[in-house]
């Protein structure tokens, strides 16, 4: 039976693979990160718990992606550049073969984007995963929530709503055949972090964040945060094909209220609309142009972000972002 | 009832306490935190879950204490000064009164130690803490587990076992009488980080760590990465009046194998003596000398730590240090 030390040093530890990032890593009280010259360091933390972010027995090295994805999406939604991370891990039991996946599922995202494990922390307990990611970043460059300007346009990266599709199927919401289900579960169990895009857009988008608990509940930070109001066209909401043949009623609550997704919503001047063509192009992930921001009057008790038909028509929707309190 | 979002802002968004700290705290995609020259930045994280780590029902108060504090004794180990921390929890449900104490007792540590809340994550789940705390050190003096040298001293700060004396009484494995349960159990629920005393020996101690699990297991850590073997004197252990009243083999077992102290062990040349002795007394946290670091033949199957008693006769122990992975 493996202890805990030799559990890390089995399956965590491993010869840097991006020499002189991290002074010190995995093994000491503390890993060291040296900073860069000019550089904010920028950094988030997530947690996942079984049954609540992910189904009991889910695929292992799955898993290991989307522990480490979701973490670089919040990267990306600051147009910072992965370094390092480190992770705490709480497991029922050890299970080899698992961690083996597990791990490989992470490492395999990790190594590409230059991102470190220095450090971390394993116990016995409930299966539930903490990633601490860091990254750098201009600080007077990185893409807040609370930049959006009056009459910037609302931009989303590649396709929204396919990961929720995915978990309503799983739940028996609706019903999708198998090779539908399996196109749009890869958006739930392999979420692409937009790190290229990110980065792409420090400097040239205002407001950005990462849409994990759907457009609607994301946007709403933005807004909220910026203090304006935005008009988002419903109609313009990128979807994928599999997407697009189910009913409008599921098109809607998937794209708008669907979370998961782990694609870019960022605002950026009317001016700018060439260079971030230019930003997605580069780092090729496709961008749509989706709404406006617009001024808000807080005395006025409208709502902060009108939803239209293509023609320009509201509609009344009742949908929201996803809370991990909310069941 | 309240959301994730005003969850996060009642209990841990706070107007920062430390001003210029951080360059962007709570309620981003990322907090940002700007290096200082010259120093790299010192990173830990350690998760903390109910049952196994706190008895369920645990003084809220005192766990907020105790979750950080055994992240910045992580820091103090190092010898790095605090900066921030991010803090992941997933709550069975949301209790306010449990969030009011639990919060309380955090910042009563986090601000007087400098340490500021940049970010971290809520969700459901079964109680779960998970600290990442960051501090600035001299990458060149800070206290690594492998710079050990053969003849150095082996020190402890404070005093070693009583949070295992308190531990072992709440379990039932001895009996303490009210008065001394309630003395030692300060110890094991309000740890106190060695913090100026781990700046102190910084470029002073060649190597540190705090003693989490256990004098037998941590300083094994420290003798097996610097490759060098140790001669402790079990007598010389520091140890409370309380402790001191038990049998000995219960003073043996709280001392040597007992958990959850977070004193430092460290070692030290011969002639910094003094130079320890006088950063004990600037920081204000007593240091006993219980021991030599010496040479280890890996070929000749000794144990790498010989536990002797005052007299340099070694003694036939069977202890071991506390692990996570152990039941």
């Amino acid at each position: 039976m493996l202890n805990e030390f030799s559990l890390i040093s089995r399956y965590f530890s491993r010869p840097s693979q991006a020499p002189g990032s991290a002074v010190l890593g995995v093994g000491d009280d503390c890993a060291l990160l040296a900073p860069r010259a000019g550089k904010a360091l920028a950094i988030s933390s997530d947690m996942l718990v079984e049954g609540r972010h992910f189904f009991a027995g889910a695929d292992a090295r799955a898993l290991g992606h989307k522990t480490l994805a979701v973490n670089l999406s919040d990267l990306a939604a600051m147009g910072a550049s992965p370094r390092a991370f480190t992770l705490a891990l709480a497991l029922p039991v050890i299970d080899e073969a698992w961690l083996e996946e597990f791990s490989a599922g992470m490492f395999a995202l990790a190594d590409p984007a230059g991102c470190e494990l220095i450090g971390g922390d394993t116990t016995r307990g409930p299966l539930t995963l903490c990633v601490t990611v860091f990254g750098d970043v201009d600080a007077g460059r990185a893409l807040r929530r609370d930049a959006a300007q009056v009459g910037d346009d609302v931009w989303v990266s590649g396709t929204l709503g396919d990961a929720r599709l995915a978990l309503g199927a799983l739940r028996n919401e609706w019903t999708l055949n198998a090779a539908e289900l399996a196109e749009v579960q890869r958006s739930l169990d392999w979420p692409e972090p937009q790190l290229a895009l990110g980065m792409a857009l420090a400097g040239v988008a205002h407001a950005a964040l990462d849409i994990s608990d759907g457009l609607a509940g994301d946007l709403g930070h933005i807004v909220a945060r910026s203090n304006v109001g935005a008009r988002i066209n419903v109609d313009a909401l990128p979807r994928s094909a599999t997407l697009a043949r189910q009913t409008p009623q599921i098109q809607r609550q998937c794209t708008i209220a669907g979370g998961d997704d782990y694609q870019l919503c960022f605002t950026a001047s009317v001016r700018a609309r060439d260079v971030v063509l230019s930003a997605s192009s580069q780092a090729g992930t496709s961008v749509s142009r989706v709404g406006t921001i617009t001024a808000f009057d807080e005395a006025a008790d409208a709502a902060r972000i009108v939803w239209t038909d293509a023609g320009g028509q509201p509609l009344a929707l009742a949908l929201r972002g996803f809370d991990h309190f909310d069941d």
